[in-house]
């Protein structure tokens, strides 16, 4: 069989499966190397749990929702492990986290602070934005059996931090307590399992508008002038002291309230300790995150001139990691960037610039096929000195050379021509500026020094 | 239901499915950063390619082994996309690459260098040192329609610079060329199909001896006399030099046999050129590999001092990449390392040393309540000029803080005593020597920038 008439297999991009070119995949590497640095500046350990969970522990906290996304494993053919259907893909790196520490207990020390950046998967019905397979990039302190507040403002430092680095526009990192709804819906005599409603309806008011949830409220026996005062509250946002000042002159609501109002307080003068600037934090009641997973500080962070982006990095403080599977209370805090979709939200609004397809900044040629050995040295020079280098693999002709440097992206090009390497030269082609000039060879790695 | 009565989930390892704790994950990753800057260092660039591909490419090849050892997708839930069954999680980085490259051949650049660390799954039986879950380091330098043969010197050369780097100890990286041997038995008039029975027969021998081969090439009607050639050739190992120097003398056998010779020599050469010291190469003719996929040059690499770990790291020559997928022969050459299997196989031989839980050396205490922002600043301040700390969140006494620091295994405590603060000093504590000594607050940075 030629291989012109062989019948070939169709390729093509696998729905919510997001794969990116080079250039694209050397941008998303870069952020991905900013968080890594940054959660490892501040002493969170790496830690990489497998891709699979049994599946008794991927739905041990049973929501349907949930379990629908879950990916389990089987096998192509009939004789593949038949234990594979037990376990399933992980849908997000907190359930992971619990199961860790819980098995891991005894052999870590705590608090407990970890990071963890790999992909996760969920079954989506794929759309603008979302994603089958995602890497997320995880931060959580995790305390046993109690964790001291300052953690929770710990976290939003390490995020600002992050958004500082990535160089990506102002950003806002909002931030509430949950005791602070809720402890006010309680005082009305609601129960928790309306307070969890009447939450998870807020967390949707962006995008719902608060017809609803007047509704709602309206349905469960609650008068229109307390409506009207929790939308009054639902509509606190601002600076941390304008916020602070009107919720500590709110008295007698309830003692959970007043709570909340008080943890929050701490959490943000100790956020400013940890060097955060003033217009980068901003509380705002609204934000809750539809998860009772939650129970006090909670934060969303957003780009201030890209709104439509929604929240890029979420989390806050849980009062029960791992229950499920351990006899300890781990309270603990977190947050979570979805890198992959962040990335590709700032691909499409063209809010990151994409450059080369190459790595390397600089290409060695052979402009004289006789001279490889001169252009291996060259090349053996600069990486010594910590500048990427590429040599040209192929025979061919100088232009040809270049073309490939053109397209590819190189920044600089050297021409190791025999002739100026004897008196002591080397040509060096600024690829931008389409510029070349000869130089000293012993000054080579010092010129090229800025593109270590 | 209070927490104590709470039914729990069992919680465990995966059989085949590693992880490992904080302290192994760090030197993990050391070993993980050592493979991919110097993969960057060569300008192979990074691509990531989906976990999952659609299930007629990753059967394309058709062996059933391979087949068997496929995870496929479905739904925990039976609202889960219909479609997961339609594909599977990737066995390698090679399939993968072929259906990348053919996808998006019109916007890659050739020759097309690039790397890949990934997570790559096998439903094997599990067994000592065999994985169901395992990360490999690709990379393949990927030609269109040709690919010169210095390519196949450079990837030699990559692997050279990293398992140096990486520091376990002496190494070999053994060479051949698949034609040679296959150049011999098809001059025995034996058919394409017995040569690689035969070869994959060879790749086998150090693990079943060479009784089964001897009988192999007898069924197939060859001589006692050629076949003791057979295996005066398959004998053959040495240096570069000693071993071309026989090879080169034997005349007359086929076009092929020579052809492999050759290549062979050009590439030894070329590999001289790009800095590989003698003694870590040499030649090999056992090295076959046992796919057909390859057809030149061929690679592994042994520890010295462990060769009961195997070939830690191989490779090769093939010509065809990607006919499967697209109407272009696509020659490549390329090489991976198995860094789980390594990396547990270096744990279980103590061949690396594991250290501290902490990614961060360096712990600022809090040795009086009051005096938490001191701590924070403190932080701040070697985390700027790139330090890695971490400071102590909880309120306790300075004893447990200190026992926490030892237990995690921080390198450098600091104690900010207000009162030493105030005369312009800090007490900095090395934890391996429990020794504690007052140095000038100025200085700190420049003290402990060995910790950077």
């Amino acid at each position: 069989m030629t291989s012109q008439n062989k019948e070939r297999i169709r390729v093509g991009p696998i729905s919510g499966f997001p794969e990116w070119g080079p250039a694209e995949r050397i941008v998303e590497q870069q952020m991905l190397d900013i968080i890594r640095t940054t959660f490892e500046m501040y002493g969170f350990s790496p830690i990489e749990t497998s891709s699979v969970e049994r599946n008794e522990i991927l739905t041990a906290k049973g929501s349907e929702e949930t379990e629908r996304q879950i990916y389990r494993l089987t096998g192509l053919h009939p004789q593949t492990p038949e234990d594979a259907r037990e376990y399933s893909l992980h849908f997000d790196l907190t359930v992971p986290l619990a199961r860790y520490v819980a098995q891991h207990h005894s052999e870590l020390v705590f608090p407990f602070k970890r990071y963890q950046i790999q992909k996760v998967w969920r079954g989506e019905r794929p759309q603008h934005g979302r994603f089958r397979e995602f890497t997320q990039c995880d931060i959580d302190i995790v305390g046993d059996e109690s964790l001291d507040l300052i953690a929770d403002a710990e976290v939003p430092a390490v995020i600002y931090e992050i958004f500082k680095a990535l160089n990506i526009g102002p950003f806002n990192i909002q931030i509430s307590n949950r005791k602070i709804l809720s402890g006010f819906l309680e005082s009305l005599s609601l129960n928790k399992l309306q307070t969890s409603e009447i939450l998870k309806e807020v967390d949707k008011i962006d995008r719902v508008g608060q017809e609803r949830l007047e509704n709602q409220l309206a349905t469960a026996g609650i008068s229109k002038s307390i409506i009207s005062s929790f939308f009054t509250l639902l509509g606190l946002c601002g600076t941390p002291e304008e916020v602070l000042k009107i919720l500590t002159d709110m008295k007698g609501i309830s003692e959970k309230f007043e709570q909340g109002v008080q943890e929050l307080q701490v959490v943000v003068e100790h956020a400013n300790n940890f060097g955060i600037e003033g217009d980068c934090l901003s509380v705002d009641l609204k934000i809750v995150r539809g998860l009772d997973y939650y129970t006090g500080t909670i934060y969303e962070t957003r780009l201030k001139d890209h709104p439509q982006l929604g929240s890029i990095c979420s989390g806050g403080r849980y009062e029960d990691l791992a229950s499920y599977f351990i006899n300890r209370t781990l309270p603990g805090v977190g947050i979570s960037i979805g890198l992959t979709r962040l990335f590709s939200q700032l691909l499409q609004a063209n809010l990151v610039s994409i450059g080369s397809q190459s790595i390397a900044p600089v290409l060695v040629t052979t402009p004289e096929p006789h001279s490889r050995s001169n252009s291996m040295k060259i090349a053996t020079l600069l990486r010594t000195s910590g500048i990427k280098t590429e040599t040209f693999l192929d025979e061919a002709r100088l232009t040809r050379q270049l073309r490939y440097a053109s397209r590819k992206g190189f920044a600089v090009v050297l021409i190791p021509f025999d002739e100026d390497l004897k008196a002591g030269n080397i040509r060096v082609r600024y690829m931008d500026k389409s510029e070349e000039v000869s130089v000293a060879y012993g000054d080579l790695t010092q010129i090229l020094s800025t593109y270590r």
